[in-house]
């Protein structure tokens, strides 16, 4: 059956959650650990995170002059910390179900390809994404984050949207 | 909490799944009977399959006639036929998992709205299908229908991928 390659529930999954500052991203976390991740335990929940690289104009400031390095290095920390701000949030998240092992995992670049390459890399059996990460504006020119990977990663994509209020 | 609204594992989900004559939406049945579907029961499964409209030019032959309603009846016949086998075939993999209580449901029309409007009027919880049903040149002209119902649906949406052999 094609279902042979695939673990059973419970039986040592690896599940991706692509994780973002939006809200939405904590909301498929917590879809993701209420109704697919084994109760039973034995899943491993992978958290993998797109670090923004640094944008190619805040190498020079709006008056057209260079940044000062201490400028950049501010810009860098800042990136940085949004980052470990995420990335702690969802393991807080993740830190109400015991039974789940997780691992993190950061990556400079376009949130695209970071998930895609990711989720091959660390062979997923599922991959779990909000619907509307990354912003409106990369969005309407890049396209929607969770269409690409649903297209492109060879793994199940389960897209959770955040719920109307 | 925002999931406090989504049933935990077992509490009695409805998990809708896409059916079409693909063996891809065979193969996401199977992955979510194996993946999501909780293994102690108490979990829905509502098969879901868009039966095609008898398309405008079915009224006339290639020859400009008007097709006998002899004709018109055999080719209503052939969809129908091929929509029962769809239906059964998904129906006896359910079979093998018991625990699972099975709903069918077949409606005429465009996938996508079939789909969408099914997992709207159905409540559902979680909505499973294959990346690439319903064949390539209606996807080619009105696009994919996992990306629609990932956009459109409500409620999360699974998608996943035949396998490479």
């Amino acid at each position: 059956m094609e279902t042979a390659a695939v673990a059973s529930s419970g039986a040592g999954r690896r599940i991706m959650v692509a994780v973002d500052e939006g809200e939405e991203s904590l909301h498929a976390l917590n879809w993701c650990l209420a109704n697919v991740v084994s109760p039973a335990g034995g899943d491993t929940l992978v958290l993998v995170h797109a670090r923004r690289p640094r944008p190619v104009y805040a190498a020079m400031d709006s008056a057209g002059y260079m940044m000062t390095s201490d400028l950049l290095a501010s810009v860098e920390r800042h990136a940085n910390a949004v980052s470990a701000a995420v990335v702690d949030e969802a393991k807080r998240v993740c830190a109400d179900h015991p039974h789940v092992k997780v691992e993190t995992m950061v990556e400079s670049g376009d949130p695209r390809d970071v998930i895609c390459d990711a989720a091959a890399k660390m062979a997923a059996d599922l991959l779990v994404m909000g619907s509307h990460g990354y912003g409106f504006i990369q969005r309407a020119f890049l396209g929607s984050v969770s269409n690409h990977c649903a297209q492109n990663c060879k793994c199940p994509v389960l897209i959770v949207k955040r719920p109307k209020e």
